[in-house]
């Protein structure tokens, strides 16, 4: 086991009608003025923010509302909640929503706590970054794991580029989760957000050479549940138990409960982002195009081992007479059908997209920070080998 | 899945010369005049008070040692550490130890924090506990759990009673854990250690008719992994990757994980407590000679299905043609033949106690507050349910 540091200050106020809560949990957090950033309409159609909103009144918290959060947020609308915080003097920044809402929420916390920088050099930590606003999420989406995790992603749209920075000014003070608030998300979302639930873990969990009895029992007990309540809840998102258990798995996923001992690789996660920055597909799905094609490029040697103990522990799947290649290979075909049967794409043609010759290079060189970077902690990957990764997922 | 709050704050600093962070944590975390509570002179012949020491030194914070906590740490000597750490005008308790050394750490913590106070009178919630003192801990023996969790315990000599409380002011700000701590314990303290943690998450899994998939997971990983560990660590301490998966479930065990949703039951504590109280037994050990009752008492009708899981997940038992009695049974044996071949009593003969009818009539009294409290949420235990099981368990 390796070396590690754990620190989960997040709060979490899990269940049924928790919303109400959020006024009293922002006041014990210390927050008087608030900034509060969510996305759609749908949050304030179904009431939600109304609910939210009366909690923090009845606490004397005073305000802002700040909507219009997109998918793959972006840096210029960050930008803009920033100068709405320090307009409102906000000393506390509270998320309702998905990740994208709760990432939007840290990047304006960050900004607002050093209005003299700008917002993208203290996200690519030209500089570094010392204090921050405290921020909480009302979570509404279980997938990005935002609500726990001390990791954000923002898209500067002006150069192409999705980028993300884990600090731990990013983990929310408090996180209120409610499996009903889940209950009206459109099938292709709940998708989406199973599937970078499993790649959060997965992300952390095929790296070799280091025992980790524990960590792995929470990974793959993790990746059992949500094999099995996923096509629940894309069946029928009302349906409580399932939804809880989803959601709670979201936020085990990425709180880094499931390192602990071993560290993160996250290479699925740099294609992933390559292709969103591109093309602004969602993020699950660019995860699930890629992620096959990834596996079926570093399953063998040391990582062998790894991959053929996920083939039993997660998919139960024995060896009978087959060779432990044949094993692993199994648990990646059955991961594939799983995202299939979930609706995911598990190429880049099923995600829409047909990069040329010159696409696919600017894909790799993005993935790899211009080829300066070699990912995984499998086998190190340069721009060349990410090319060739991406070319099989074609 | 019921609704939970789950608040883990503490930091995790985990591994091999982690101890050497010591002083730079604790500066982090705002102290700079340290009572430091141990236990005996091992510490400081293994010279690891001399490097805590130095790392503390080195951040140019002062500090005063208190040694001598005993197992089954008592009230009064709690209260002498106050009066030291007042003295000091200390701004931070600092434990160094087991869970013994721990929870007097957490009990000066309360006591300095509220000098007008009988710490008594705060344990036993007569006096609301508002404000304490920063605790932390550097951990050498995997057990309790208390490095991370919200509780502690302490005995009364005066009165013959052992009691807790629970509360978030018991969360420690940091925990330096490095399983090389560990690699001088007798093999006794392991043995009591090992069955502690699995008795911390044992004492939260049985309820029935709640679904905590994901919770499950973690509760059966865990203990199939301390099973898989401690027969290691018993025979050789110095196995670090043993000890490690051992020392972080210990921690994960009590951290309120393994009751997500679910909730907690902790009445075999409670018999245990009753028997460590009168008759100064190991607090593992007092579990162990009572547990196998306890699961008989208890392992039919509405609870036979977690007693029929537990024997599947955990010990790999299946049905092949065996009742789901035959199958529960065969769990609980399997598990006192675990804590067997650990060395841990099965029986009350076997922990050194042989308590008459009178003794019986107090040990159940005690476990039940006067007969005034009714055990387990599996079914209703009374004074006189707890009486039965201690004879069982005779």
């Amino acid at each position: 086991m390796q070396n590690f540091v754990q620190y989960t200050p997040t709060e979490v106020i899990f269940g049924k009608g928790t919303e109400t809560q959020t006024g009293k949990e922002v006041k014990k957090h210390g927050g008087s003025k608030v900034l509060l950033v969510y996305g759609g309409g749908s949050a304030v159609r179904s009431g939600l923010i109304g609910r939210v909103e009366q909690s923090l009144q009845e606490e004397g918290i005073a305000w802002e509302e700040f909507g219009g959060v997109q998918p793959n947020p972006r840096l210029a609308f960050a930008e803009e909640g920033v100068q709405k915080a320090l307009a409102l003097g906000a000393d506390f920044i509270l998320a309702v929503g998905g990740g994208s809402a709760i990432d939007t929420a840290k990047a304006i916390a960050h900004g607002a706590a050093n209005p003299g920088e700008k917002l993208w050099d203290i996200w690519t930590q030209k500089v570094p970054l010392t204090k921050s606003l405290p921020v909480a999420a009302v979570l509404t989406i279980p997938a990005a794991g935002s609500e726990m995790s001390d990791s954000a992603v923002l898209t500067n749209e002006a150069i192409g580029k999705k980028a993300g920075i884990n600090t731990p000014f990013n983990r929310c003070r408090f996180a209120v989760m409610n499996p009903e608030l889940a209950a009206t998300l459109p099938a292709y979302q709940i998708a989406c957000g199973v599937t970078d639930i499993m790649m959060h873990t997965m992300e952390r969990y095929f790296i070799p050479g280091i025992q980790c009895e524990m960590t792995d029992c929470i990974a793959e007990g993790l990746l059992r549940t949500v094999i099995s309540n996923g096509p629940k809840v894309l069946t029928n998102p009302g349906d409580y138990d399932a939804m809880a258990e989803i959601m709670w798995c979201g936020s085990l996923s990425h709180n880094n409960l499931t390192e602990c001992g071993r560290g993160k690789d996250f290479s699925v996660h740099k294609l992933g982002h390559a292709l969103s920055a591109k093309y602004d597909v969602a993020h699950g799905a660019s995860l699930a195009s890629v992620w096959g094609s990834w596996a079926r490029y570093l399953y063998q040697d040391q990582a062998l081992y790894r991959f053929v103990q996920y083939a039993e522990k997660v998919w139960g799947i024995s060896h009978d007479g087959k060779s432990d290649e044949e094993v692993a290979l199994a648990g990646i075909e059955k991961t594939e059908e799983f995202f299939r049967s979930l609706g995911m794409p598990v190429s880049l043609t099923q995600l829409g997209v047909q990069p040329d010759e010159e696409a696919l290079r600017h894909l790799s060189l993005d993935a790899t920070m211009g080829g300066t970077v070699k990912l995984t902690r499998i086998r190190p990957l340069g721009a060349e080998q990410v090319n060739e990764i991406y070319r099989m997922a074609m």
